[in-house]
């Protein structure tokens, strides 16, 4: 179960947090780290914080991009200390550890965590289906990187101890998913609902929306042929898709 | 009651490590920092780790001994990550969270974290009344000194919230979500989406998929946004909605 988690961080500045965020991973029986687009190499610092030989910081791959890092996992749960904007459904690491765990019994499991000054930024966000927040007192909302991956890690490793899988179905793909929101995109500018001045924001929201909901094959079936039969009509009236 | 409460850290070698604990503990609700028998200052990197005008930091105070950091507390719960020897009755951080809370509403609790390398040595542990430890992957039980007050912290935190609600949002009301599936079906059929035999297990699925969303009033409107330039396209090319 555990084995089907990794852990993704974007654009991480200081080696010294990714071999913190590495031993505790360790300490905590996850295995599988992703960086995405890092600014920073895994160096000696890296090293001595992972404390020595740490598996974990030595099968860590790293990706160009989040995109890239994100292939072959189904659910993508982003972390976040802020709160309003893009980020109105946020569940606490606790009350969502239960439900990651349930689909990582099944399939693979990507929990995202941004840079150390920004956080997850809304063009990550986009990709994340659940959002995941760590409660802090008032106004001390801005956790150490590696301490937040300790808190979600060793909510999933207690959850894990004591697991009772709720049933979950298989999500689809993130691959076939972001063919769909394209394919959806194009088909609401050829009936006229989606142009250049709104497009990224309402497809956005429908990222959001749809995104919470944990689409399934079929789900995205039902989209992309809806989708399919706008083109259709947009086409027969003579706009270009 | 998370006034009540004290970290204090015994022999600590590295003032990155007390700056961390710094961060951890304020963004967690805890003010009372103790240093006993520090091994080092708290200097620049300290102050950096703990992020500028850290408060925990700014007030913490040393005492040349354990025994001196510990008056005016009444429970001192250690902490470690050894088993055996004189640690053979340990509760985990989730279990004695509550009670070590119970005592806070009370009178002063002490959490105390030994040595980087060494933790708690039997000399520390006589001192305390209860021993914590912190679950782990087996073989895997050195866990760097502020993660380990982060999780201590955070159980503490939680606890003391007692309950933590989820973000949620307002949803839009029963009667917006009927009337948009209503729009919606008459839209998917003027594109011909939607037939009679169809449209009953088609809607079925997206009610399915829309509904596990958790539909606001603004996701509502994107949708019925949508049905109405279906219909408006549909009336165009001459059905009947």
């Amino acid at each position: 179960m555990l084995n089907n988690i990794g852990i993704v961080l974007v654009g991480t500045k200081y080696p010294g947090n990714i071999g913190s965020v590495a031993r505790a991973m360790h300490n905590m029986g996850l295995d599988h780290l992703r960086l995405a687009a890092p600014q920073c190499r895994i160096d000696d610092e890296a090293r001595r914080m992972a404390r020595i030989s740490n598996p974990v910081l030595a099968s860590a791959r790293c990706h160009r991009s989040l995109g890239a890092a994100l292939r072959g996992f189904r659910l993508v749960v982003g972390t976040t200390g802020k709160s309003g904007g893009k980020r109105e459904q946020t569940s606490s690491a606790r009350a969502l550890a239960p439900l990651i765990l349930s689909h990582a019994a099944r399939q693979r499991v990507a929990i995202v965590f941004g840079p150390e000054d920004t956080g997850l930024i809304d063009e990550d966000l986009k990709r994340c289906q659940w959002l995941m927040r760590i409660p802090t007192r008032p106004g001390a909302h801005s956790i150490n990187l590696s301490h937040a991956v300790m808190v979600v890690s060793y909510e999933l490793f207690l959850g894990h101890l004591g697991f009772e899988p709720a049933r979950v179905p298989v999500l689809a793909g993130v691959d076939q998913i972001e063919a769909m929101y394209l394919q959806l995109e194009t088909a609401l500018r050829t009936i006229g609902f989606l142009h250049d001045e709104n497009a990224a924001h309402m497809m956005f929201r429908l990222r959001r929306l749809l995104g919470r909901s944990g689409l399934e094959r079929s789900d995205v079936g039902i989209m992309r042929g809806i989708a399919r039969q706008l083109a259709w009509f947009g086409a027969a009236r003579g706009r270009k898709p």
